[in-house]
C-alpha cells in the first residue's frame, strides 16, 4: 500500500504495444475489472485512459480519494462524476481513442461521443485485454492458488463434519459450504453454489432447492470462491449410500474421462485436442450423448473466461494459462456425475489447484 | 407452474402500449431481469420479442427446454444458440425493432444487426421497461415483503444469540448474517454485506474487514437479501457498550432524519422534497457536511432502481411505488451512523417493511 507496484505498469506496458500495433493511439477503459487488472483499484467506479506513449491517467468519484491515492500511488487521479469526459478533455485532436466494445452500452458509447473533444476518434476494440489477461502472472498465479485451496478447504471441512448426508436438504448443504468459505476469506461464492441430488443431478444447471438427500443418491456440488478479485471453481460428485450399478459406472467414466483431460493439458496442445481427450473416453464406454456440455474454460478474475475447450474453437494451450477440466454424464431422471479441477499450465504436467480426492466417495 | 400468469401478459400489454406511442414496431428484451419481469422465465439465457400488437416470442437454448415450456406456457419458444437472429427473422420489412441501448454493449448491436432481416430497421430505446416496473404489482409487492420480512427476521435472530459483540470480527458477523439469510431462503446476498465498526463506520462503502468489535464502537450493518428475482435493503446502527456524547447525539439526529423522511413519503410529494425533509433535519443539527449521500433509492429485480430520491432529479412519489430512506451521518475516524428501512409508497402513511428497533440498541 502506497508503493507503486511495476506488475500493473507491466500489464500496462502490454496494452500499450498492442495499441501501437493497432493504430490506437488511447484506449479508455471502463470496464471495472479490467480497470482493477490494469491499475490495482479495487473500488466499484472508475475509468483509465492509457496511451501507446505507456502514460496513464485515471479518474474516479470522490468517495474514493483517499483509496485511489493509496492503490494507485503512480498514476495521477482525477476526482469527479464525469469519467470518460475528463480522461478524454486532454487527449489530442487526431488521436483515435478505443473503447470497450464488449462492455460499452450503445447508450453508454452517446455520452462518451458527446463529452469527446472535437477530432478526437473513438474506435471500438475488442478483447485485447482479455488477450493479454489469458497468460496469469505470479501474483495472479498465487491468488488463484490461495482462492482454490480455501475452497478445497471449505469443502473438505464440511464432508469432515458430516455436512453432506442423508436427510439434509440441498439448500442447507450450499450455505454451510458457503459460510465456510465466508469464514475462510471469501468475499462472496463465485456463482451461485450448486448443490444437485438425485435426479436434480441430471441437471447441470440445477442449483440447490429444497429436495433432501436420501440413501442411493449422487450429489454433485459445484462451488467457487470470490477472494481479492479472483475466483475458484471446482466439482466433486458424492454418493448417499451405495448407489446403483450404473450411476458407479458412469462415476467411474466420468473420473477415467477427466484424468485423461487433465493428461492433455500441457503447452502447445490443442484445446479441441484436450476436449477430445476428455470426451472420447465418455463416447467410447457410450454415453457420449449424457456429456452435454464443454470439457473446460479458464478462471482468473471472471470464473468463466477465456481460453475455452470445447468442440471447436480456436487457440493452443500455453504455460501459465488455467483451465478447468470438467467432464459429467448427466442421465435424465435418474443422476449424473461432474468431475471439475481448475489447473495451471506448466511447462510440463499441469498443476492442480484443487487438490481434493476424485475416486467416489460413498457417504 | 405450467399454468399461464396473467400477470406477466398485462406487463407485457403494457410495453406493447408504450412501443405504439414510441412508433416502434416491435422491442427485442435481450436483458435477461427483463425477460423475467416480462415472461416469468428464471433461468440465465432467453430473449424476448414484444410487438405492438401484443404478441410475443421468445427464444433460449437447449438447457431451458423442458423450464421454459413450464414457466412460460402462455408464449411459444424457440431453442436455438443465436436467440436475436431467430427473433428477428419473422419480423416484418418496413418494422422499427427497439433494442435496450441500456444493456446491449456496441459488440452485442454489431451482431444483432448482422442477423437483421433486410428492411427491419434496429432502433435504441431507453427506459421504457423500467419505467413499467417503477410502480409494483401486488405479486412484486408480496415477494419484496417477503424477502424484507426474512432478512430482518435473520439480523433479528443474530442479535438474539449475542452475535453482534465485543471482540468478533466484521468479517464473521456478516459471514453469520449471510448464513442465516441463506437459511431462511436468500439465494444469495443482494450486495457484499456491510458490517462496519468503530472508525470503519465513518467509511459509508466500508464493507466487512478483520476489524474486531470494541467497547464504546458504533456498528453499521447494511444487508439485503436476494429471492425468487427480488431483493431486500435495510440498514440499522448498534452501539458496543455506551457509546461517546457526540456518536449519541449523531445517532439521534441520524433517526428524527429517517423519521422525517420516511413521514414525508407519500403519493404526490416531489422526490426531491423527501430527500430534503429528511436532510434539513441533520443539517439544522449542523451535521450537513457529515451527510454525504442520497436520502434513498427503490427496490425490486434491482437492489438500487428507481426512483431516486436525492438533492436533484425529477419525479413524484406514486402508490405501490418503493423507496428506501437512509440518512447517514459520517465522522471521519470516529463513527458514523446510517438508519435505512425500505418503504412502500400507499395511499396514506408509507408502510415499512423493514420492520425492526430503531431507537440505539446497546449490546
Amino acid at each position: 500500500m502506497g508503493m507503486a507496484d511495476t506488475r500493473f505498469d507491466t500489464r500496462r506496458r502490454k496494452l500499450a504495444s498492442e495499441l501501437a500495433a493497432k493504430r490506437v493511439d488511447d484506449m479508455l477503459v471502463t470496464h471495472i475489472t479490467h480497470v482493477r487488472y490494469l491499475s490495482g483499484f479495487t473500488g466499484s467506479n472508475a475509468a483509465l485512459l492509457v496511451s501507446k506513449d505507456r502514460s496513464a491517467a485515471i479518474a474516479t468519484d470522490g468517495r474514493y480519494t483517499t483509496q485511489i491515492a493509496s492503490e494507485v500511488p503512480d498514476i495521477e487521479a482525477t476526482i469527479t462524476r464525469q469519467l470518460a469526459k475528463e480522461l478524454l478533455a486532454p487527449v489530442v485532436p487526431g488521436h483515435r481513442v478505443g473503447f470497450e466494445a464488449d462492455y460499452v452500452s450503445v447508450a453508454q458509447l452517446e455520452r462518451m461521443k458527446a463529452a469527446c473533444p472535437e477530432g478526437v476518434e473513438l474506435v471500438p476494440v475488442s478483447g485485447v485485454i482479455e488477450q493479454i489477461r489469458l497468460t496469469k502472472d505470479n501474483l495472479e498465479l498465487t491468488r488463484l492458488a490461495e482462492a482454490a485451496e480455501l475452497a478445497t478447504q471449505a469443502l473438505a471441512e464440511m464432508v469432515e463434519a458430516g455436512g453432506v448426508r442423508e436427510g439434509r436438504s440441498e439448500r442447507d448443504i450450499a450455505a454451510d459450504l458457503e459460510f465456510r468459505m465466508r469464514m475462510l476469506g471469501a468475499e462472496r461464492p463465485s456463482f451461485d453454489t450448486i448443490v444437485a441430488s438425485g435426479p436434480n443431478s441430471a441437471m447441470p444447471h440445477h442449483s440447490a432447492g429444497d429436495r433432501v438427500l436420501a440413501k442411493g443418491d449422487l450429489v454433485t456440488i459445484d462451488f467457487g470462491m470470490h477472494r481479492l478479485g479472483f475466483n475458484s471453481d471446482m466439482t466433486r460428485t458424492f454418493a448417499i449410500g451405495e448407489p446403483s450399478a450404473t450411476l458407479r459406472e458412469i462415476y467411474e467414466v466420468t473420473l477415467a474421462a477427466q484424468l485423461a483431460g487433465v493428461k492433455a493439458s500441457t503447452p502447445g496442445t490443442a484445446l479441441v485436442d484436450v476436449d477430445a481427450a476428455c470426451r472420447e473416453v465418455i463416447t467410447d464406454a457410450g454415453y457420449g450423448d449424457y456429456f452435454v456440455h464443454s470439457t473446460g474454460h479458464g478462471v482468473g478474475l471472471d470464473v468463466h473466461e477465456a481460453p475455452s475447450a470445447a468442440k471447436t474453437g480456436e487457440g493452443v494451450l500455453r504455460e501459465d494459462m488455467t483451465l478447468t477440466i470438467e467432464p459429467g454424464i448427466y442421465l435424465p431422471g435418474e443422476g449424473g456425475v461432474r468431475i471439475e479441477d481448475t489447473l495451471f499450465i506448466t511447462s510440463g504436467a499441469p498443476r492442480i489447484i484443487t487438490s481434493y480426492p476424485k475416486e467416489l466417495i460413498v457417504l
